[in-house]
């Protein structure tokens, strides 16, 4: 008998197939792969995008010159303009406003063929560094009100370009989904008192099924009610409602739980593509009690999503215990130790 | 400058390009082909599928033989199992039940070649009757709160087999996007005292830019806020809540309405893969003033969509004016004459 699930922050209920549980193995696999030519995203090749916002240079050179480690340059074809007033107006019954935002590309590495998983942590650690200043500097933009972190990993996870980077939108409204998200954890505060990703942390951490990897800041585990197969998150354990504002360490700690959890992606998934995302607290608010921010991993295993697609709703064929199953038992170097208890 | 919509009824906003609009031919089609070989859904298989819940077979045959027109089976790989109680229960602070629901496919016509576009409106409207037919048998069942009717048409959009056939899914839960569309409704009818679909329904009237065509019973718009290039919704006039609950000379005109917009689609996108869903209300309620049932329509056209599945942020290359613009332009036979203002 198939299962069905709600997740406990927004409330979705989840099919998750128990019968014919698909396992790493059952699902049609296209491993990135990088097939070099010409990138714009190279060093020496700095011209090629619009001018750095920001860049680490440990040889100081100039602006827009090689000697990088991350480099943060607008989108050449931005989703959203940077100038402009938001001039909202009403259309009759229905509402718009000037598509003003910022949209950046973070350039992970210079090495072409490096990728997050193979990367070294402290490499890691400077893009979240990179991620945090850049939000510190956005968010003094007043017309900005979320700043949207994600990275897609392979043409299938829609990376258009194969050289390691992530991607960085500045809205000047808060999405949907991210109010939902609020708006569950408010909820769940509201009846509780306590917040609910600092209960999933200690139920989960008690259970044990469903925990991927630990390391003394972060908590790697496969939700409960997981949209996809393999959906992963990392949870900070010490509550913060905001990415921006956390403490050295945690970057530190991040770092380690991302090359973690990645490097056990390619080996269970064989260097699947994926989708990545920072869920965080608006920026112009101010620390939450009911919101934790957090990561949301996805590989990209269905080929095709029809089902959800066209509804909205959910088919999950791999439970969640099961995938954290495989990920924790994945030999990794320098993993970190798990204990599981139950 | 890109422009952000929001959808007036669940208030998602999307990210709308103007600047570098995508017309038809910009995009990677697939136009849908069908490849032959053994199918269980063609005339003479009907063992091959589990036994038929109901068929309309004008020569008056016997269960499970040839001579039908529609045929509705249950799913051979369902999502849900049909039997059991659903045993709602805790896990902790999580919540799950039995996924019991029921799960099947409405095979649309005998020949293995043809599609809802080609099809006689006569035998289109067969199929409505079949799915108003299994709706009005699956509400008896109290387990059942929401049926879901929704069609993939073509592999990209997660057809498994190419016989045009439609699914079906009877849930023992209300899902979250459809509770979204309910609440949005009931926020605005609380506040304006009218439906919000068919304000809509007036507006698009009178503007008539995003208008694709209109009979006695139906208008065919893009919506202000579409999340997908070209997706475009079919709307009844006259206010219900229950697709289930129509009159006859609905289906009728609802079955031209389909086949109008299907034409126009496989003429502007060279037979587009596509999702087709149909909005209703749950099966256990009673008639409600501010919801209005309809039909949502997406052609397959972004091959990859990185950013909408990372983010749950929708970007539309295409402006619904322009996508509407080309839509009502096609030339199609029989085509119903539409006026357009302003």
């Amino acid at each position: 008998m198939p299962e069905l699930r709600k997740d406990p922050i927004v409330g979705r209920w989840v099919i998750i197939s128990t019968d014919r549980s698909k396992r790493p193995t059952d699902f049609v696999r296209e491993s990135v792969k990088n097939k070099g030519g010409f990138c714009p995203f190279c060093p020496g090749q700095e011209n090629k995008t619009p001018p750095e916002v920001l860049a680490y240079r440990p040889n100081g050179a100039g602006r827009d010159s090689q000697g990088w480690t991350v480099r943060v340059v607008p989108n050449k074809f931005p989703a959203l303009g940077i100038e402009g007033s938001l001039n909202r107006s009403a259309e009759g019954m229905f509402d718009n406003m000037n598509g003003v935002g910022a949209h950046e590309v973070i350039i992970e590495t210079p090495e072409h063929d490096a990728t997050l998983a193979t990367l070294p942590e402290k490499r890691i650690e400077d893009v979240l560094w990179a991620f945090r200043d850049r939000m510190i500097d956005l968010k003094k933009d007043k017309r900005f009100k979320y700043v949207m972190i994600f990275k897609n990993h392979g043409t299938a996870a829609g990376a258009t370009l194969e050289h390691a980077h992530g991607q960085l939108i500045a809205l000047p409204i808060v999405p949907k989904h991210v109010l939902e998200e609020l708006d569950g954890a408010k909820q769940y505060y509201a009846y509780k008192e306590r917040c609910v990703f600092c209960d999933i942390i200690r139920q989960e951490t008690e259970a044990g099924v469903r925990v991927v990897s630990e390391n003394e800041g972060f908590l790697t585990v496969a939700p409960y009610a997981p949209r996809f197969p393999f959906e992963t998150w990392i949870l900070p354990k010490k509550h913060e409602s905001a990415f921006e504002n956390s403490s050295s360490q945690v970057y530190e700690s991040l770092a380690r739980a991302m090359k973690n959890l990645l490097q056990r992606a390619d080996q269970v998934l064989d260097n699947p593509a994926y989708n990545m995302v920072i869920h965080t607290a608006p920026v112009q608010e101010g620390p939450m009690d009911h919101y934790h921010w957090h990561l949301e991993f996805m590989p990209r295993l269905t080929k095709i999503a029809g089902f959800e697609w066209g509804t909205g709703f959910y088919q999950n064929p791999t439970p969640p215990e099961e995938a954290a199953k495989y990920m924790r038992e994945a030999k990794i170097k320098s993993s970190q130790p798990v204990t599981v208890v139950g």
